[in-house]
């Protein structure tokens, strides 16, 4: 099968070439960018350089599935046309996460660029919404704080163990911030990066209401209570979030927490429950999310610790298994690598 | 004036050398340590060179203040003679912070060291006892967590502008590991601390009872619900602590917060209420520390970011701020050094 | 077919597990290690969770390959009885490197363990020796240091475009120092490596008289003048070999000691040459070399910059492609992923 | 006294500031920015909120000592008014370092902007130009690398230990590239350059013909054989060079060598001749630069390594060391504390 990727230069859309490059039945068909297209994709990202394909302003390729790793706000448009043609699309920009196009506006700043195709698009946490994702042409790939928070979360959340009061604290590697084209951020500079931690989006981040949306769909209701704080670490890659709520029945022991998470997650093949508090590095370069659930029983809290690299299981490696998931493919394909440590 | 550091070869000793080198009324005139004793000082810390003493097995000169960075436990009974003689004694460690012996057994798993001196301590955290600090002869430095989190809650906690339910989330360097001697554990290896985020004392931590029985001290209560969560995130010095706690009156917004926090802190020459996110890099080498209270309307909560270096504010300068107060000098003298930015 | 890992804990023997994993034609059959020995793979090396194997005193299966990661001289004892049995063998340890026991005793200041085997030994740098590798049952692999230099070195020295005098100014990852059991040096420790660049053995370092063998052998001779100066920078991989020769005929130009390089490469799967100056971070977790020639027309000089990731090319890597070539299969197999970029 | 800063806020322009805003003679009374102008200092640069000015175009006061942090090219036309009027003069861009101007053009692409001040100009080395600068009205602060490079070899070029042929292997942290304004290129994205090592300026630099120069002029030639290859490495602050030539005579030991670097740099206040190897945090936030030189007697060869923080010793120290000298002041003032470690 082919698959072309939209924007192939930023950081999604070159991990979506390398994840891809290892695929057994897909093969990457075409590739495009803005201020790179006429070159070789070896020529902006020397590191793939097993992967000699043209850059090109559109795709130019008849293919079975495509990528957007556009920004959000102008992913929608360059999909569309295929999703009208009936070619299976992922977005790994925002355009169709939230159902709400009014939260859109309120999040991004901008009108919903095709509203149309909300009815259409499937939120793309595969662990919550396979059977949807298997039918869609349309996945919206969630976005990266949203997949550690909402594993993290979403066995206590459907299994009606907290309350509706849910404190999510993430931290992320600086990729997360995006490569920005030949330009970037002061703040993404090595010397302002480094050595440091920064907490951002305190007056509201475009992830909270996708975590609020998702949490609510999870026990049923049409909303939740969260507060979303992220912070940037000194890292390249990785998320943590670190994830509180209070317990609906103070008296539940830790032990009983962690066997319904166990049960929860039984049989997926990327989520892992750890009996040890999980470290961002022991995800680095695969698509495995980490959840590590205890109690605080003093303050009868809940407190779960949720790590994944934030490029594969938080972008692209989410990506490619939920175009798996849409081919008919096995779920792992091109996802059963082991992570890189140290 | 003439001072002491015992355990002088450890981050907090060697960092209380640094500052009091450049104090204008003090001079180091003894330091101690173990392994390294007989050496000189920059045989084992060259960074020091232009502080030549020996390193000796016991404070060898009669000295008007002394500092112990022993670990915590050893520490008491080292400055118990000095305390007996009156000379004023800044314990670094944990050995007296607790009021009560038995929460300091469960914490560090010891029997306390030196009750009998317990009632003579005071705790040192200038912003919050300034008066008792001036007129003690022993004084309990704070931990660095406790020193971040507590600069953050306490205008709420002491204002009422809170419930009695606090998460403290903090994010600290590496050196707050310790230096643990010629040899250290695996975990803070370069290779396994560097690009990696890594959440502890899940189980529960030292500090919490800590942080708990001064927010319990600032509302003239016993105890508080505390839940306390540190991250080891891959840089050398810093700590910021996020700190989410209910509002009491949910209409409560932001600026009358941040007016509050303004006039608690108005005359502190240390701490600074930011108006826009601060950045742990922005106290590096100094004994700021920047308070950045928010109000999360939607969820109505109080989320403050606190940041400090640990090995100033959080240890060393706080001490010498502590000896400052102790000895009638004035409290910023060898601590009005800008931090080192970037 | 089947393989064993003696000491899997460390760096190198972790990294080996990783690629087996990922290998279509061998299994990793049995893992050894020391202090971990009754333990589980992944309760000691979380990352390595689908590989979940117990780690034993001693190989417990009967299996067609052995490596050694275990330290320079412990690793000939481990494997001289495999060797004996006829079963192929690759020490990643020092032991089998050097031809000279002599020099080997200088350089690791013990006597060589095994010297009746060093005439079966072939030097696995693949590239200069694969025939020989072929047709033995024992390899030593190189170092991490000599796979950079020597590959960048090797085309200038074999086509003799140098005079004898080369100085290796080489630039190496943390990991490089070994992850050392429990404990690990305080020189190894974040606060301490982070944000800081350290020359290393200038005294004498272990791999220079490998660099100096081997380049000697690329112009048959029996010795080579060498300054060889490593240095420890702050990230966990990596190794860039800066190499400085003056050249022979120094009216030569960068353009001929290019393609001079590209045709001494032209078929090697895993060195590339580069028209831009590579980065070590194009190689992480690859098993790719890149070299990059360049002229100091002014002074007369060749500059070769040559990139590995030193637990890969430098270490692992490079022994499963010895393997490769040692079971008669593909030289890439196990070995074609990308590397992890950013 | 009063100083002007043109230009706060680059790197080398706000560690002048928080330089300064220790000296006990000398205040900041004027800073100037472009982009920032008509902001306050602490809004730009947080961590000098002691230092409460505000940026203007021009200077905006009467001032003893002017220091420009322009970019090169930019400076000598901002100074000039000042030079003319008799205000010391302190140019940290490039403007004035090489006396040759047709070697500035060939280095930095652009014809000199004001040939005729070269003959005011003293190359601002102190160690090696004391007397001059101190009468001079105009220094050409060094470029961070030359400071290395130079105070690593000057001891054994002026003294004829080595021969005429250097290779200068540097190596610095990433806020050598600057801070670029409110965007900042690619490479220096916190995502490119952590984790990594990148070997530049193959194709020539401008501090090599400022190396060859000042080396020239310690053996009183002309000019210099030098090979200079920068490297960036993943860290803020610091530059290791690590310089390589030929013995004069083979024969000399260490010892010897060591003992005239002793004798050379006896009385300097900021350069230590170390027994160990030197690291660049050791030097983290201070004035000193570190030197040890060694000998590989195999090769016949000298191997000196330098070590400074790039910003103080390699630009903002550096020019307050001037100014201290031309102002007839102790040269330590304001120099004197000690390096930030760890």
């Amino acid at each position: 099968m082919k698959a072309a990727i939209i924007n192939v230069t930023g950081y999604a859309g070159s991990e979506l070439a390398r994840i891809l490059h290892g695929h057994p039945d897909v093969e990457v068909a075409s590739v495009t960018g803005r201020s790179a297209a006429g070159k070789r994709l070896p020529e902006v990202l020397p590191h793939l350089w097993r992967l000699d394909l043209p850059i090109t302003r559109t795709v130019d390729d008849s293919v079975d599935v495509v990528f957007s790793a556009l920004p959000s706000g102008a992913s929608a448009a360059a999909l569309a046309p295929f999703v009208d043609e009936g070619v299976k699309a992922v977005d790994i920009a925002a355009d169709f996460r939230l159902r709400d196009p009014a939260e859109f506006a309120r999040s991004y700043g901008t009108a919903h660029p095709a509203p149309h195709l909300l009815e259409k698009a499937v939120y793309g946490l595969s662990e919550i919404h396979r059977q949807p994702i298997r039918q869609t042409d349309l996945v919206a790939n969630p976005g990266c704080f949203p997949v550690a928070a909402l594993l993290a979360m979403a066995p206590a959340v459907h299994g009606g163990l907290v309350r509706d009061d849910v404190v999510v604290d993430a931290k992320s590697g600086i990729s997360g911030a995006g490569r920005g084209g030949l330009n970037t951020d002061v703040k993404d500079h090595f010397a302002e990066a480094n050595e440091n931690v920064v907490a951002y989006g305190l007056g509201g981040h475009g992830h909270r209401p996708e975590i609020a949306q998702e949490l609510a769909g999870l026990r049923d209701a049409d909303t939740a209570r969260v507060t979303f704080v992220p912070h940037r670490v000194p890292m390249t890659r990785g998320i943590m979030a670190t994830c509180y709520a209070p317990l609906r029945d103070e008296g539940v022991d830790e032990e009983t927490v962690r066997d319904a998470y166990r049960d929860f997650y039984a049989h997926e093949p990327f989520v892992r429950v750890t009996d040890d508090p999980p470290q961002t590095k022991q995800t680095a370069g695969s698509n495995t999310c980490l959840v590590h659930p205890t109690v605080d029983e003093r303050a009868g809290r809940l407190v779960v610790v949720g790590c994944i690299d934030n490029l594969v299981k938080g972008a692209a490696g989410q990506a490619v298994q939920n175009m798996n998931l849409m081919l008919g493919l096995r779920e792992q394909d091109g996802l059963d690598r082991l992570p890189l440590y140290p």
